[in-house]
């Protein structure tokens, strides 16, 4: 695994990013990959997101359960989004604002300045949507169309 | 980066798999974690689906363009999913079917038997779905709600 490119974001500490992109529209960021795979980028600009593959580069632990930033109680690991996971590979869906030679402009992001990335695919709703979907433990803080106060920092 | 667990599955060929997962809800697979992250997948089952990303195993090359199976034309390889792109990291959105010890049971299988995982993370459409989107090479071959005829092998 090798990083082929970079993340360029106007976040530079990890406690004012939102918990996920989504809930925060307005802010920018674009990837600069690494020149030799610009071509790469042909045709993504008629998708209108991505799904970004990154490494959570500022953190240096394993963990098997975790404490989500919405409650108190722990899970495990790989019933959240938690950086602190085996091989710390991060997942966010954006929104593509356009393609520039080797530049991915995007809109919600929740990551980091400096991010490496790992790859970029095309987000295909006949692939990736899911309809009657249960989520688990969130499922309480979204009731209802409710967006939890601690989406976005204060 | 390192396996955290092993994908057994009834796809012993890459012919045999469907192109994504989503087209064929008959086939069930299970991932064999390593015992030592058996607890990370605690409170998992309360999820409908998951994440699954893996690494693509049989692909020895990296393309910068490629043609996927639906059409004769090349498109950038950040807007296909072929398993020939850099770092070979390959997603799937999977349905839970049940979760035991250190073993994660789902359908919606497009991974061939043996195929070494790096990460299962929740599905959370607060954060996953996108509605009103663009699909762009895509969006002609499933329109009107068309599924084109080699989404699963014959």
């Amino acid at each position: 695994m090798h990083p082929i490119g970079q993340i360029r974001s106007p976040y530079k500490r990890s406690k004012d990013i939102p918990i996920q992109g989504i809930f925060n529209n307005e802010v920018e960021a674009w990837i600069e990959l690494e020149q030799k795979y610009a071509a790469g980028l042909k045709d993504l600009e008629d998708f209108s997101h991505a799904i970004l593959l990154y490494y959570f580069h500022q953190s240096h632990r394993e963990d098997i359960e975790g404490q989500p930033f919405l409650e108190p109680d722990k899970h495990g690991i790989f019933a959240i989004r938690s950086p602190h996971r085996p091989n710390h590979i991060g997942l966010s869906i954006v929104k593509i604002e356009k393609v520039e030679a080797n530049k991915l402009y995007f809109s919600q992001v929740d990551m980091l300045d400096g991010t490496p990335v790992l790859d970029i695919k095309p987000y295909v709703r006949y692939f990736d949507g899911r309809d009657n979907v249960r989520c688990g433990w969130l499922d309480k803080h979204f009731k209802d169309g409710n967006i939890p106060d601690r989406t976005v920092p204060k």
